[in-house]
């Protein structure tokens, strides 16, 4: 089943399925006028919806019109909980090489997470407001999950059991605000503005083999400025599970439906700076600050710029057939009035 | 103008208008079902909830009913954003001297905050549940406000005129996790397990001159098992406003409507621990994480435990004739199954 969130006037937007092949949608009112609201009573709505996804796959149904990634907002235009991981240690070793800094031991048994702003996401569409270049604007191509309820000490299993939907997520980071936040000891806030998603998320099932241990094991395909920047597999070098992520976060709280829950920037281990560019035939990256940090390594500072206004960023994951899944994410930074 | 969630058999709760005295009720569904609901549409709907708040204030209305803040949900059951200051800068002072670290000249200028989860809320008088004592379960007794929308880089005044309401804040505090989780450098995370927030929300108009410069000027009241623990004024050492508070969330990104932000642990400057302690008629503390600071300064090491399974913290205020204006939180430690 595959699901999106049409911009309307309100806050929410319109819940719709939409067609494998992401051409034709329906909306759902008399079962779930939003996302959430499917999500908030999940095991009474989800079979109705899976009916009608399933009718809509089949045939012409009544009241279906052509899908547009363009006119969607983010599934969950606004979130009670958006939470990130690093699951993919070879960025936060990349981090640290690059500052000289060991990485502690427990990094490979202790997620890294940290709470972001949810109360509302940009479009995948929509553009990447900052006030100045000279924040250091970056992205960080991700993929999410949305969870049903968790309880506090839920373990991996149930976890697992509790990821209701896929998406993916450029996760839009200020790479020159975060050493001075850090520094302050907090953790990260104006340097983590609102993240957008991809215009659909779907169901574990509608992933086939390629959702296996709660990873989602497919190429996440990059693109900046219309030329491929990086497709890792995001089943590769992920230390962290979804549902190992979401059993962190649960430790000490119940988790409510509807928390998103993101992997941290897609990194998959390369060898040298040269090797690991696509046009090297490497995987690439998926934020600039892994390309900027080899370069450090490698030639003692970086040399890629952070993105300047005009520059846009598209981020996608197709399935072996070669179609996309969740639709694209498309943000151009825009410098903010 | 005073409002009130009470829980039903759904996640967002019933709004309620409560009388000025907490002692009647009204459900104003035809207004909004919700309080989210209601702060999604303010402008429109708050003239007319005011119209009925009056009405109740004024006398019998049909359909009041006895106000019980037992009944009562946070008054945001979960919410699109929960961020938390540290505003008192002698309780992050204290924190800094009882570890021997100084602090930095930037802290008295850039505001410290971090991003809390929001996506469920304990109740006002629900259990503080906990897998283990050895967590260090602390409480935090606090002001909160809940904002309208803001846009990104909106200034200090436009910022205090979108404060729609004030509330009590108990931030859960787990002190033995937080060491580790600050070393990892993203900052808190499983040692800010769910808050809880009064009972009752009040509009600033409602406090009088007790609200002046966006800052609650009173007393905030804190019991730990019906011993009085403090009662600094939180209008006293807030070295930055709710309005500059929330210009520091707002920098980098839109704050949208029912947003709440927290000043962060209520701390008044005072003399020698002794002199601080309630009984020895200083003010006394909002935390347990303050006395025992002030006991390692003075003492060499903490001697006051934190709360035990059985404990139970109450936070309330009284405007000037001695009337609570929030209700009271009242949390009780229990341990989790």
């Amino acid at each position: 089943m595959k699901l999106a969130t049409l911009k309307n006037a309100t806050r929410d937007g319109t819940l719709v399925l939409v067609s494998r092949d992401l051409k034709r949608a329906l909306a759902v009112p008399d079962i779930a006028a939003t996302l959430q609201g499917a999500l908030d009573n999940w095991a009474q709505l989800s079979p109705r919806l899976a009916e009608l996804a399933a009718a809509l796959e089949a045939g012409p149904v009544a009241g279906e019109f052509a899908f547009d990634e363009a006119a969607c907002a983010s599934p969950l235009p606004r979130a009670y909980q958006w939470a990130d991981g690093s699951a993919y240690l070879n960025h936060v070793e990349l981090v640290r090489r690059a500052r000289g800094a060991e990485m502690p031991a427990s990094f490979y048994t202790d997620p890294l997470m940290y709470q972001g702003g949810s109360d509302s996401f940009i479009g995948p569409r929509e553009a990447i407001r900052a006030a100045s270049e000279d924040w250091g604007i970056d992205f960080e191509a991700e993929v999410a999950v949305v969870t049903g309820d968790v309880a506090m000490g839920a373990d991996v299993a149930a976890c697992a059991s509790a990821i209701r939907l896929i998406m993916l997520v450029n996760d839009v980071s200020l790479r020159n605000l975060i050493p001075g936040e850090l520094a302050k000891g907090f953790g990260f806030f104006q340097s983590k503005p609102a993240s957008s998603f991809s215009p659909v998320a779907v169901t574990p099932d509608e992933l086939g083999e390629a959702w296996q241990d709660s990873k989602l094991h497919l190429p996440l395909q990059v693109s900046l400025n219309g030329q491929a920047f990086g497709h890792p597999n995001a089943g590769v070098d992920m230390v962290f599970s979804f549902a190992r992520l979401v059993a962190h976060v649960a430790k000490t709280r119940d988790l409510a439906a509807g928390s998103i829950i993101g992997s941290g920037t897609v990194s998959n281990k390369q060898g040298s700076l040269n090797g690991a560019k696509v046009e090297h035939g490497g995987v690439g990256f998926c934020c600039l600050a892994e390309v900027r940090m080899l370069e450090t390594i490698e030639q003692g500072a970086p040399a890629t710029p952070f993105m300047r206004f005009g520059d846009s960023v598209e981020i996608r994951m197709h399935d072996s057939a070669g179609h996309s899944i969740f639709g694209s994410i498309i943000n151009r930074v825009e410098q903010a009035e």
